[in-house]
């Protein structure tokens, strides 16, 4: 029975919802390591829809984050709700600002962002049975809240994102765009993907990275 | 001064656009072989909208082929009509239903397909100035109407896919998913993906085969 990792997606763009490169190529990584995934995303609307050519929002436009994730996974998802942290090994959250909008309200909120509950409920399970988790891009900027404080993570070296994560007791370690930050006794890695990428194989540098650490720690 | 590659995407999702593993393994590895690229899409009305989750159509919801597959493209994307091929040195279209249904009608209408104008007046182009042409998935099966007759292609071995092309006086050639069909002669690079792929690593294979065929192509 191979290693079976969980795949929290937020919808499908980067303006909007989970970052797609950054999907394919965690998914990419797994496969090709032998790791068995599924996808998941919570079954509520979008905190607004892009118009992803324009940057602008697409008046009166609704969509909802686990049929725009569907996209992503090629039908096939389940709703949030539904994820068992006791079925996997592990947990990934790629980045977009579907982390920063839908998964939680940073975006607007800065330092006083909340997280889904759901999503919090999930990853305390996560957590709690010691399971390893990834996050990269902006959504390590949800672990003070979804995991506690003194955690150690890393969304490349923008201030004000960094200084948001100090102020909500997080630890935050600049990194480079093909690196990792990883917080072993938390077992938290985090890599800063396209909050730094100008070129879709330098984030896949520091996203393959990731996936190979969690892989490891999954046997530790 | 980089060679340069021009990708054109049909939306965003594998049932009504663009096949979005296809078109960012297509990315990831021009950019790891230090090709640069572009992406195009028609500036049309997508044929449909599908719910991925559910396989149905979204009834009354109306979205735009290109400002979709800006999605695809992190909004760095250009209008079709504004593709010159004098700017570039070979042209890729990765798969997916939006080639069968916003790109060309093959979904609906099988043999007796048309293809969108814009389109064929482009990549008669890049077939007039030798420059190489790629495809993937469900794609080639346009080739006969886009490039003329003659031209080997595969489209994996759907035999009434398969029988399409030749009923329209293109060439069929079995393959496996992680190979490439290549027409030396007319230039044509094909390759199944999605067509076969039950698994992303798999057209991984054949795709990064395809782009690393079609970089030789453009020094010959």
């Amino acid at each position: 029975m191979s290693k079976q990792v969980a795949v929290i997606l937020s919808g499908c763009g980067v303006q909007d919802g989970s970052e797609i490169y950054e999907a394919t190529l965690t998914l990419l990584r797994l496969d090709q390591l032998g790791i068995g995934y599924h996808c998941f995303a919570p079954d509520i609307e979008q905190h607004h829809v892009i118009d992803h050519r324009t940057g602008e929002v697409a008046e009166g436009e609704v969509r909802n984050v686990l049929v725009e994730s569907a996209r992503l996974a090629r039908g096939d998802i389940a709703p949030l709700s539904e994820l068992e942290a006791e079925d996997f090994d592990a947990v990934i959250l790629p980045g977009g600002f579907g982390a920063a909008k839908n998964l939680s309200d940073f975006a607007d909120a800065g330092a006083n962002l909340t997280v889904l509950e759901e999503l919090a409920e999930k990853l305390a399970e996560f957590r709690e049975e010691r399971r390893p988790i990834g996050l990269m891009c902006i959504a390590p900027v949800m672990v003070p809240r979804l995991l506690g404080d003194g955690i150690a993570v890393t969304i490349g070296h923008d201030p004000s994102v960094a200084g948001a994560i100090s102020a909500m007791g997080g630890l935050h370690r600049s990194c480079s765009v093909e690196d990792i930050v990883v917080d072993f006794e938390n077992r938290v890695v985090t890599t800063p993907a396209y909050m730094l990428a100008t070129r879709i194989s330098e984030a896949a540098t520091g996203i393959f990275k990731l996936v190979d650490r969690i892989d490891e720690m999954m046997d530790l």
